[in-house]
C-alpha cells in the first residue's frame, strides 16, 4: 500500500517527504495507522549522524499512537480497531529478561530490530523498488506503519492520540524512571538535572509519588515557571550558584538527595548528579544518552559510602504492561501532558519539529496526521 | 593504667612496643581487655602514610575481642565479663542514619573517632605524659583499649577470641557485602575479584546464601585451591585469559554475573567487575578501598543497560545487631574462619604480620594477648 512517511535519506539531511510502499503485516505483525507522533531527542540524534547505529535510508520516529488496521497470522492479542502505541521496548512476557522482574530489557526482537528490520530479517518498506529500513520497531513518522504484536501496547479508546502518543517515549522515561528504577518513596528529596521534556516528566512522577522537596537544576531561566507547573518546589540555575553546585544541592536538600536524575546526557551533570546524592542511601539514576565513547566518573569512595549509580531505559517500564496504566493516569488527571506539547503541525512540517527542538523552543511537538 | 600496646609514632615507621598509660572509662565508654586483634590491610594502609586521614602517635588495629573490665557512668548494655568486639562503625540506633534501614553507616561518632579520639574530644592513651590517639575508635593493638558503648558489639562467651576477632571488620565485610548490600539470591552467578581475606568471606558468604556459580578472579594461582575450600566453583587466573577478561567472564557466566564484588581497591579491576555484570540486573559492589585520588570510570550505557554500581562499608553490618549472627554462624560451622587464620603470634611480633601481609603469605595474622 501507498504510504506518506518523512524519510531518513541520510545523515544530517532533512527529512523528505515521500509516497512509500507498505507491506501487509506478516505472521506475528501488525498493520497500525498512525494517528500522531511526537519528535524527540532520539530521532534528532539518529538523524544528525552522531548515533553509531545509525542506519538509513530509514522511516525514524518511535513515539506514536494509532489504531490497528490489519493483522498477520497468529495475532492474538490485538484485533482491527484497538488503539495502540508502538513500543521501541517490547515485552514478549516469554524471554529470560521479561521473566526476570529486575529488568524491561526484553530481548525478543533485539537484533533485527537493531538492524531496522522486522523479526524475519526484512522490512516492510520500500522506495523506487528498494527497502526503507524500520527504526526502533516503531518508524511512526508514516500514516501507516508495521510493528510486531509484543511490540504494540493496546490502550483505551477514548484517549486523544495527539497526547498519549508521548507516552511511547519521554512520559513513560520519565515517570517510570521515578516509579520502576528509582522506587522513589513518598517524602524523598529529589533532584532533577535537565528541565527538558525527560526531567518534566521525572519531576511530575515524583510529585505523583510524594516526594517532599522536588529541586530541578536547569541553565535555562525559563524552565523554572514551567518545573513548577509539574511540581518542581525548588529551581538551581548553575550559573546563578556561587561555587560548586553539587555542595549547593547538598546543602539545599539537608545533606544531599535521596534520588537524582540525570535527564541531559552530559557525562559532568551525571557525576554531579551522583555526588550531590546523600550518603549511606542516596541513587542516582542516569537517563540522558550520553555522546559515543564519552565516560563517567567519580571516586569509589563516592560508592562505599552508600550512594548508588543505576541507569533507565524506557523508565524500567514494560510496555505492554505499564503504558496502558499510564494513559489511565493521563486521563484521569494524575499525569500532565498537555502543557508538554508545545507545538502541533501536519507531517509536511516536521523538519520544523527539529529546529524547534535545536533551538530550544519547544518541550516537544508532535505530528497529527 | 599500665597497658602494653604497639605504637604507631609515624609512617612508615615500624609499630613500636611501649608501656602507655591508659585512662579508665568516661561517661558511656567502656575499658575492654583485648584478647586479640587481626591485622588487616587498612591498618597497613593508615601505617605507610598513604591514608590520607592518619594521624600519628596512634594505636592501630581495628579488629579485636575482648572482655569488658570496667563501665563509665551510664553504661546500660554492658557490664564486667561481657565478651565484646569493637566496632569501628558504630551502631548508636538513634542518628537520622541508624534509623534509616537502608544504610549502617552510623554518624553518632563519626568526627571525633577520624580525629582519633574519644566523643568527648580527649583520647584515653599517653606516653610520656603526651596523648597517643585512638584508632578507628578501636585501638586494638594493646591489651587494654577504652571503647565508647555504642561500639561494642556483646558477643557469646563460648567463642574463641582468637577466631572471632576476625569479625571485626573482614569477616563481617565480606559476608555482608553478599548478605546486607547485594542480597544475593539464592541461584545467583557471582564473581569476586580478589581472593585475600576479603574475598574469601565474599565467596563464603556467595557459598552461604546459595550461589550457584561461584567464580573467584586472582593473579594468584595458590588462591585457587583456598578459594575452592570456601565454596568457589571457578577460579579465573587473568594472566592465563586469552583477550579480554571481562568477555571471558561473560561466556562463563552465560551473559554476566548477577553479582560481582571487587576486594582488591584497584580502579581497573573495579571497572572490570561492572562490566562482567549481566545486563539488565547484574550489580557490581566496591569493597577495596583505593588509593587516595584515584577514579573509577565506565560508559554511562553500562548503567542505562541495567547494570547497577555500588559499594559497602563493613559490609553493610549494623554491628551490635549483625555481628553477634555471625559469631553465631561460625559456632554453627556456617561460617569458617579457622582456615582464614593463617599466623598467629604474640603482640611482640605485631611487625612479622605486617611484613606476612605484605609478602602476601598470610590471609589473616592474629596477635593474641
Amino acid at each position: 500500500m501507498d504510504v506518506r512517511a518523512a524519510v531518513a535519506f541520510g545523515a544530517g539531511k532533512p527529512l523528505s517527504i515521500e509516497t512509500v510502499q507498505l507491506e501487509g503485516p506478516k505472521a506475528g505483525e501488525v498493520l497500525v495507522e498512525v494517528k500522531a507522533t511526537g519528535i524527540c531527542h532520539t530521532d534528532a540524534f539518529t538523524l544528525s549522524g552522531d548515533d553509531p547505529e545509525g542506519l538509513f535510508p530509514a522511516i525514524l520516529g518511535h513515539e506514536g499512537a494509532g489504531v490497528v488496521v490489519d493483522t498477520g497470522p497468529g495475532v492474538t492479542s490485538l484485533k482491527k480497531g484497538d488503539h495502540v502505541i508502538p513500543l521501541y521496548t517490547p515485552e514478549c512476557r516469554q524471554c529470560e529478561y521479561c521473566l526476570n522482574p529486575k529488568t524491561n530489557l526484553c530481548q525478543a526482537i533485539r537484533t533485527t530490530q537493531g538492524q531496522g528490520l522486522m523479526p524475519d530479517g526484512t522490512s516492510r518498506f520500500s522506495f523506487d523498488g528498494k527497502p526503507v529500513l524500520h527504526y526502533m520497531g516503531c518508524s511512526t513518522f508514516a500514516n501507516y506503519t508495521v510493528a510486531p504484536e509484543i511490540a504494540l501496547a493496546k490502550v483505551r479508546e477514548d484517549a486523544p492520540f495527539d497526547k498519549i502518543c508521548y507516552i511511547g517515549c519521554g512520559v513513560t522515561t520519565g515517570v517510570g524512571a521515578v516509579i520502576n528504577t528509582a522506587k522513589v518513596e513518598p517524602g524523598s528529596n529529589v533532584v532533577v538535572f535537565g528541565l527538558g521534556g525527560i526531567g518534566l516528566n521525572v519531576i511530575q512522577g515524583a510529585r505523583l509519588v510524594g516526594a517532599d522537596k522536588i529541586i530541578g537544576v536547569d541553565l535555562n531561566p525559563a524552565r523554572k515557571a514551567l518545573g513548577e507547573k509539574f511540581g518542581m518546589t525548588h529551581f538551581v540555575n548553575p550559573k546563578e550558584v556561587d561555587g560548586d553546585v553539587v555542595a549547593h544541592l547538598v546543602e539545599l536538600t539537608g545533606g544531599g538527595a535521596d534520588y537524582s536524575f540525570e535527564c541531559i546526557g552530559n557525562v559532568n551533570t551525571m557525576r554531579q548528579a551522583l555526588e550531590c546524592c546523600h550518603k549511606g542511601w542516596g541513587v542516582s539514576v542516569i537517563i540522558g544518552v550520553a555522546g559515543a565513547g564519552q565516560e563517567i566518573a567519580t571516586r569509589p569512595f563516592q560508592l562505599v559510602t552508600g550512594r548508588v549509580w543505576k541507569g533507565t531505559a524506557f523508565g524500567g517500564a514494560r510496555g505492554r504492561t505499564d503504558v496502558p496504566q499510564i494513559v489511565d493516569w493521563y486521563m484521569d488527571g494524575k499525569i500532565n501532558i498537555d502543557d508538554l506539547i508545545t507545538h502541533t503541525m501536519p507531517l509536511d512540517e516536521i523538519n520544523t519539529a527539529f529546529d524547534l527542538m535545536h533551538e530550544g523552543k519547544s518541550i516537544r511537538s508532535v505530528v497529527v496526521f
